[in-house]
């Protein structure tokens, strides 16, 4: 299968881009190819489209359900009306965060939940990619924890998929040292991602000094559990010591600067973090505490926090900023997309530069961070084929009228 | 004339609202009127528009000129740009940002800048209203400060018109004590809105120190300078004085959170402000400083960075922001808006709840701060006259292939 993308804007100049089956095959400013089915991108600039590297996709569904409470009623709620969630309603949630990914120029998502059958398929249809993470926590019980384990190994996954998985235990406030080592040594025997929540708030980096007599980071490396295919969601609240232990292990931290603000957790020490040389990528946790998934707001957001917790204005730089939320979560995954290369793989966002927010266009990695929204993302290619094409999905209106029957 | 808007969401329901030339006539569960042209917005939600209360709006073609710079070598890149503007640049300039806030939902900017003219034009084409800032400083010299002196006595605005106009001196670091009194006195001459940069950063509160033996705000008090028609851009050092100061005086500050974030200015003290009952507005800053000129964004923003900088997430509670954004905009310059109430002047935006970030759709004003982009604005609605239906605005594609000369 071939794509030919005639006249976009790759940075400053006009080309041609070539893509053979999931591979950017060719750029140049002149490609001719009688085989290809061509894309007229007259208009549109070509840039890699976004990692989004911690996410609970199916609390779509919970989008605007409570808001503005403090911390641990906000969490009684939500887990109240979790509870009250079928399988069916992760697989029509997951639907709705996948949609909004796709408007919003999203590739790949890295989830954590349950009813991950539900999940899969909804992504599969879709066309995207993700790393859905089986999520374990103690309370649980021994049987979920055995049919997470058993599912884990043979996933509902169609050959060949844009799916992969991750043991995904929860935090170390829900899950015990046992229950992490269990998993990391399953992550490990089938070579799969290792994603969990850590040092979110204050309150856990202070239960696990009493509890463990240590941070939590230290916690997780005397357990042995952090290597460079391990996932920390959060890291607002590292010490020194635990940001080198982190960059020592090859770990990556992602950070979803949005929730933690939205939460009120606290502000991701990113400067410490690039002194370490700590990998960083982007996330934007559940709709539950962002409210959207939107990765260009993300990295706006990201920013412009680095900014005033410095008080530094170069802070937050916005090519830095660009790869947490692109080329730095697919390596973590070990996917060859990011950037825009012969060779690598064709997970490409389309912008309209005729949107208002885009002109005048003296820097498209500025105005893509700092001025666009989603109604710039115009076009979505993953693994080489269209998801989405001139700001319309296959299937959106269903969705939607799904949508409507939750509030 | 008379508008009839069918079957359009007002929160919970679903209503007919009968605009009769620019006000809300009435709201009912339904209206019949043959006279009146009907707008069908089934699917849409009606909100308040949003008044930014403060603007640079030509600056829009500096966007993404220079980034992530240090504060002064930014200000000295858009300071030598600034100065090779033209007249028909500010003219296309501002054209670009009303078309922009057209496409966010924004019927109202105050604005602060030059070529006072060129903006009326502008904003008087476009149909939106403005409040346009005569800018003073004393480097202007004596023979352009009485120019915009008569300018105000005499500016071209057309009758009827929705253009308003303030004197706006700009600093007190760039106006003296005498020119500020001068504008003062002027604008109470001649009932006109004051408008003002006011303690933005930290150094102007200790250059204040230094020379006034004050802080700014208390300074500027000493001048007999401040009352309800006074617009107080930034403040974000105010000590618990200043903000009483600025209560009793009952002048409104203009808040700015992106601009503020992004040129590591600081964080304003809306706990502090609120605890004194200061009147709080909200408003975008120029392009350059922002990029973009959402209110959509600036809500999300000034939220999640209450809740952040008090750890704590009752801050920046969705109807409180909401309210800057519109209500608490239009009543400093006297305008009936920032509610849908029979009797109000309908400045009126509508809201496509079938986009995917708008459901489910447990509570509007959250998703709308929250979640919503300007992909959900549908229409927009000033002064009675609708200036963009279902996405679209007159003469858009002109603006655009202006704006894309300069780059």
């Amino acid at each position: 299968m071939k794509t030919l993308i005639k006249n976009v804007y790759l940075y400053n100049k006009t080309v041609d881009i070539l893509i053979k089956d999931n591979l950017i095959n060719k750029i140049s400013d002149t490609i001719e190819d009688k085989e290809a089915e061509v894309f007229d991108a007259t208009n549109l600039a070509v840039l890699p489209a976004f990692y989004n590297m911690h996410a609970h996709s199916s609390m779509s569904l919970l989008r605007g359900f409570c808001e503005d409470l403090p911390l641990f009623d906000w969490l009684n709620n939500i887990w109240k009306r979790e509870a009250t969630l079928s399988a069916e309603d992760i697989y029509n949630g997951t639907r709705l965060a996948i949609l909004e990914m796709i408007k919003s120029g999203t590739v790949f998502f890295a989830d954590m939940y349950w009813h991950h059958s539900e999940i899969i398929r909804a992504v599969e249809e879709m066309g995207i990619r993700a790393n859905v993470g089986i999520c374990f926590m103690n309370s649980l019980g021994r049987k979920t924890i055995e049919e997470n384990f058993d599912f884990a190994k043979n996933p509902t996954i169609t050959k060949p998929s844009l799916v992969s998985l991750s043991i995904a235990p929860h935090a170390i406030y829900t899950c015990d040292k046992d229950l992490y080592k269990e998993c990391y040594s399953f992550a490990k025997k089938h070579d799969l991602i290792f994603h969990t929540h850590l040092s979110e708030t204050q309150k856990e980096v202070e239960d696990s000094l009493k509890e463990n007599s240590m941070r939590p980071v230290e916690y997780l490396n005397s357990l042995g559990v952090l290597d460079s295919k391990t996932l920390l969601a959060h890291c607002v609240h590292l010490s020194e010591k635990e940001a080198e232990i982190i960059s020592q292990n090859g770990a990556t931290i992602v950070h979803n600067p949005c929730s933690n603000m939205k939460l009120a957790s606290g502000v991701f020490d990113s400067r410490q973090a690039r002194k370490y040389n700590c990998k960083i990528a982007l996330g934007t946790d559940g709709n539950s505490s962002n409210n959207n998934l939107s990765m260009i707001e993300e990295m706006k957001i990201a920013s412009l926090l680095a900014k005033v917790h410095y008080l530094d204005s170069e802070e937050g730089n916005s090519n830095t900023v660009f790869s947490w939320a692109t080329k730095n979560g697919a390596e973590a995954v070990g996917i060859n997309a990011g950037e825009i290369k012969e060779g690598g793989v064709a997970d490409l966002m389309f912008v309209n530069i005729d949107n208002e927010k885009m002109q005048p266009n003296y820097n498209i990695i500025s105005n893509l961070i700092y001025s666009a929204d989603t109604s710039c993302v115009d076009s979505l290619m993953c693994d080489g084929k269209f998801v989405m094409k001139h700001y319309y999905v296959e299937g959106e209106e269903e969705i939607i009228e799904i949508a409507k029957r939750y509030k």
